[in-house]
């Protein structure tokens, strides 16, 4: 928090300029980024992320909340939940902003990471008598004061799936402490597919997993700068990611917003003892993951926010073709909103379901936000599927913009692909991409991939939906109403 | 409100005996039924309703809450609701009941109309001066003191369904005043498979759909007493309805609980005004079925409870079958879970998203009350579905409890179809009939079917959510984002 | 085969008659049963299996065929195919059956049976210089020559699953061998849920599972003539079995078919040699089951004729509704019609695929026989839920036939419950009878049930199709394309 | 058919020579393409055409017949199909070359139109005296002889959909005779999303939908030679296209095998009689689209050959994560297997059903062939679902190949991307690669967006499911078990 002189951010302006002149250390394509804001195919991540800032300026009540941290209000993704509508509102945020941008904004892991350690830190001081609470409410003060981007770093390569973190071959397969000193520890390790990391100002790095007591050097919770040396970023490829290189706006479909990954190699990083949050206490690890998990997974309702522009995209096209009022039309639109409100409705329950956690913050209802995230992992697909049948075949095969341009063939292609009474071929054209972007290109991997694997594949969350089944109590109401008493452990007549 | 010396209903019992000696003209398998309360088909659905008085003093935080109206704690189901809190609590006591009952316990639809009758009457009379809210406060208070289960009656015979009320070749195929005096009015017309009504000590009568002026006779909101003699029940016919007439108890899967499902005849049924609630305000019905939906497509987070007992029904079964462990075993328990929680996260969802009306109790988010009743409409069959999968064919192929009973045949039964170790034979059938119960028999006309078209078809809901979908403003959102502007309904170019 | 005067059986009628006087030990609802062809709840099952034989007569084509065992036309269900074009004329016979039945017509197990039984004797002789497939031969010429029914019985009770045969407390628990002698073995055992059992002349036992060499006295294939004295049947339950005993046809359903299973006690059955096809060679339990379950799964093509009766009841009810033309109703039929000839497809396409044996009969292809199967278990109950979609919700709150004759409430209801124009309150009900038969009612047991756990449970067919599922191979295909070579086991870069 | 000095083409080489130096006039992203054979996005899909050249001589057997029309063995793509077995060989070649390419292979159009076409022009002769079937037949055969590319294009722009060919605004929305002499016709209009056309010899036009006597211009049947200079195409874009121009190979994921669909514009193409093979029989043109969607329809078995790429690299990746063991892993490839059977299933079936037409060819089962269709517009897509499960997040976060030749970057993606024990991180990269491509990328247009649209949207299958649903026959099976009769359009009771 060397930042001293820092100033508030107060808009998207000021915080893409914030990003400028970092000297990060970033890669994509085999080259060096030297400016990440500029490169054509960051920016619209960048994008993205401004737009959480300027929503705040224009619905506050929607985006920003009174903190008792600073005792003034803060922009929502910085908040630490103080009542249940905290949690919920959270959720309209995030819909709102999928609506906006069409894609990942990239604040949310930073957000729920924030909330779930603002209880682990205060159980690990009751249990280890350690300062981590206060500590950790020194930064997130700080954050909410510079009105920072957080990201949040947990997913390690994770190496043979078979062995746990001090058990591989290499131990830099899971982030872990190299050095302690008096001042600090070091760190070694990757974080993979990292959601919004170049676009974090601060990024704190949390376990994956459940550990052991041998994984001591790997329970460790720390908050490094973005633009720390010993931090270098590759970035991931996406669908058709190279359209923003073209020069041309309508076949990236959605030219403004993209969601943005990068893995992230730690080589040898100090961590100050003012920004270490958990240092050995094994223990504590599942407990974090399963609190970020439940934050997280209910976050997933931004998606709802997506899918809006995606049969919003899909309304449009059928409007376009002239089939908007065909039966089948529409009822493939109410039944992909009919999935989308699905999703939406376990999200919010979630949320609504929430319970005040020792350290007085709110936690999301667990198995509501893992059956939320689960639809996820099924629903958006079925979504892309309705919104490519409702599209019509031209959205894989529609020719480029570029042609469109070229005084030969624009001609034609006005000529041929023009919708009903009304609407031009182009304008068909920029509805087609969009869905394109959304079911297949750039934003697809957000829409898609994305909610497949983000906070966890969908084996996770069936894990998690076991541990909370409580079988044994619904099977004692099953033999309530068959009539069957036991006795000892032994199943008898009554 | 005859019943001015009526005591209050203070538990099961005194409810059950509150049914005796009313004389109802009740017709099953071709009989007068002499005493319903004491016929063995019948009673199992009269316990289903005694459960929610047992409940109330079991668990009185749940099944009941302090009312305004009489200022003292009420049952749940006669409740105005004056929080959201009341709203989302309906729904844990449906879940709670489902799960004791295995069935439907038949009180929801009165607690559904009564809180929807709350708000319609109070904008009829600010539009029409008329007094039906402080008449229906009366009723309503009235039943809280007495402790009364009330019925809605809905759902008319219809006809020709491209046929409106009015225009009908035969009048009484929608129920409607067919006299009108100074005192009150003549109804005629019958109602279908209404819920309870034989265990109800007051049916409040509904239009069934929206009304065009024509209809005038038709817009008729009235409550009479169950026991008027004017009406005349038609008993439903249930799968397996008959094995209580056997004698046994295993075969009925569920001997304790069941639903109940008549048709009511009305044959001239005077209601005196106290008891009129709507009278010709045509243009009102739309809004009293909207918010009585609303209301009632959430109420069927009940079936999470009953989904609950089938999946506990399933673990026992995969219990004895020795197979507990077994990863399809389990991962099918899962999926049944994950798509219980699916329902109730957006039925609550719905309740915790309730508004206040301008009557001031509250009305749940019409949006997702609808995709809370639409998923019922088909996961209860998937569920039904694993169910019947992970119980084996034996569900289905099961000899009757006199077989087991039969010196001859039950050794051979009991040796041959144990289950693993320390499971008798016995309870494995009886697990195995509860399944068979709620996917085939008796209660799987509650599970499944009124799943189906219970608070409406599905087709229903899907109405209501293309009414609700906001094409307009998804395509709004689609255009922003792919770059498509629209001057004067026409798009253009920006 | 002690019948050598037996004749003949040329149609349904003698069919009946062969059936009676047997004085079979039945038991049904804790009562021997004393003629079970006079039966009310067993003889619908009987004239399902009649009609096999009626069939034969109308439309000798699809039921009959030429044999070259006995040199004449036998029917089709005793045939052991020669051609591909027999396979495949199963699966027409057998749907034309599931039309003319709506139900399981029970000859298909022995039919399959016999030509599994064909090819793994043939093999056995190979192997061992034994004489099964000439003495297997002979048998068959025989039963086709008096054109009988053929039960088989593979299913045994299994005990603890975790345990084969020869490990379990009970050694009864699988069928076995508890002495042999000069003249033939000594059986003893159960069989659970045989199909027709008590509708055979003859009943082929068999293994239900991989053996090994410890298994010895599992081993065993054995004809035993359905009446022998050492044969105890115990019937099945079935939902709503009793509505057969009740005078009336309406509420049945399908008053005329119905299916039938039972359980089969064998205390110390002897089977003469000339009877036994397999003793104690237990490396060939696994090909018969598996030809067998080849046979068998793609068998289930009858449940499409089924669904065929399916399709057409909700068709009717809805024009009964007078809702044919609706879009979503129309829609709805298409998608049944769609899942039932999905199943189609897959069943014959296994039954095009067949492939000569070594004994020269043809075997279908095992991939698609399992796929065949597992959609089985899946679309009828889509098929189920659409149906009851389509029927309304007065498919499970239809008051009883005897309401409609009674003269109180039979005009009650013959006025309110008529359906559009032209259409008779009755026949509604019959049209919501036969829906309520097929998805609640006695054949939901072998509509769904059956189509779930006959020829084995879904797990079953996904083990049978990883075993095929020709991964390595697939893995070569997708490295050959990604430009992945493999040189001895390690993987290296071209 | 002017190539009377033609050589015919043996190999896949010589095959690509033959498309060198034609002056097609093709424009792709804006600027003509000079050789589309050496165009690097262009050439994938010419590799996939040039691969059934190959199959031909690795494997005549699946990939030639002997054709009566030229008494030697010729392509199978080029076959009329003589036997039934001829029809499901097609079927054969067709998952064996989707399982060599993992794309669309481009040569199924022009073999489905030569068949369906086969037997119009006969019946059109039969009754019109015209002599269109021994000119198709000539043409036929010399195309047999030269072995040569056909491509068949359907799909017209079609403008507003409410209106037919000869109402629309534009008359060109259609192809149409814009001018008849003697010698033969001028065609003007467009073909949208052709597949293969660039690298097809010849092109048959055909209309793509039922017309009326009014559209007699529109009713147009003509083969033209694919560089015909009144031909314009215009390439489509796919998903991912540009990765081919950076010059690896790696992001490709399948560098060798595309598609290729793009727009034909015909200005004033002239077409001398002996290429004409209808002219104004609009009552034909429906009969045309019928036959040649039957045909292409189960065609679509191609998807199932590229499914089995999918799968085997969704099995890949799961080995190279080393949880190739783990149940849920296993399951997930079970049912992916499962569902792509389900499509070879009904796709076989409607070609083991064919009939033979008037002019003696075959003809599959129109019901399966849609079945089959609208499977694959469902089942492709869950397949891809399930591949992204099981692939992980890091197929849609993985950095280019050029950050793994990148001397700073590689080093650390070796380090951190190595998969279980022997498996490189590159392999583990080309793995994810190639699921990428067929989920996101080039050939998830080929395996989902074609396969969505492709031979008619799946509402055409609908319609022409619904015309073959045989309802009525279906009410008289439902009808007899359920006892109601019918006299006279009147139901009644027997």
């Amino acid at each position: 928090m060397q930042d001293a002189a820092a100033k508030p951010l107060t808009n998207g302006t000021e915080y893409i300029e914030s990003l400028r002149g970092r000297n990060l250390k970033v890669w994509y394509l085999g080259e060096r980024v030297t400016e990440p804001v500029d490169h054509p195919v960051i920016r619209p991540s960048v994008n993205a992320v401004a737009r959480t800032y300027d929503l705040a300026n224009e619905d506050p009540h929607l985006a920003t909340v009174w903190s008792s941290l600073t005792h003034q209000r803060v922009n929502r993704f910085l908040h630490i939940t103080e009542t249940v509508t905290d949690v919920v509102d959270q959720n309209r945020m995030q819909r709102k902003l999928g609506q906006l941008t069409g894609t990942c904004f990239q604040r949310c892991v930073g957000m729920d990471a924030l909330n779930s350690l603002f209880s682990v830190t205060f159980d690990i001081d009751e249990a280890h008598q350690t300062a981590y609470h206060q500590r950790f409410r020194r930064f997130v003060t700080r954050m909410q004061e510079l009105n920072y981007v957080i990201g949040g770093a947990m997913t390690d390569p994770k190496g043979d799936r078979a062995k746990g973190p001090s058990a591989q071959a290499d131990p830099d397969l899971f982030v872990h402490v190299v050095k302690r000193t008096e001042e600090g520890v070091v760190l070694r390790g990757a974080k993979m597919h990292q959601t919004g990391c170049l676009n974090s100002h601060w990024i704190v790095f949390m376990p994956t997993m459940r550990l052991t007591p041998a994984d001591r050097d790997y329970a460790v919770v720390a908050a490094v700068p973005a633009d720390h040396p010993g931090l270098t970023y590759i970035y991931g490829r996406q669908s058709c990611d190279t359209r923003a290189l073209e020069g041309g706006e309508i076949d990236q479909g959605n030219a403004k917003f993209s969601g943005q990954e990068a893995m992230i190699v730690l080589d040898d990083v100090f961590v100050p003892n003012e920004c270490l949050f958990m240092d050995g206490e094994t223990e504590f690890a599942a407990a974090l993951v399963e609190r970020f998990t439940a934050y997280h997974r209910r976050s997933y309702v931004c998606k709802t926010g997506v899918g809006d522009v995606l049969i919003g995209a899909a309304a449009l096209i059928a409007d376009y073709n002239g089939v908007s009022n065909v039966s089948h039309v529409r009822d493939k639109l109410v039944e992909m909103t009919h999935l989308n409100e699905t999703i939406y409705g376990a999200g919010i329950a979630a949320s609504h379901e929430s319970k005040p956690t020792s350290a007085h913050n709110y936690q999301p209802d667990d198995l509501l936000a893992n059956v939320c995230k689960h639809n996820v992992t099924r629903f958006p697909y079925e979504m892309a599927r309705l919104a490519q049948d409702l599209a019509g075949g031209l959205v894989a095969t529609l020719p480029s913009e570029k042609d469109f341009e070229n005084e030969e063939t624009g001609p034609l292609l006005r000529k041929y692909l023009k919708g009903r009474e009304g609407v031009s071929a182009e304008d068909r054209a920029r509805a087609l991409r969009l869905i394109e972007n959304m079911t297949l290109g750039r934003n697809a991997v957000g829409y898609l991939t994305e909610s497949m694997h983000g906070a966890g594949s969908p084996q996770a969350q069936r894990i998690q939906i076991a541990r909370q089944m409580n079988l044994e109590e619904k099977k004692e109401l099953a033999k309530n109403l068959a009539g069957i008493s036991t006795y000892d452990g032994v199943t008898e007549r009554k």
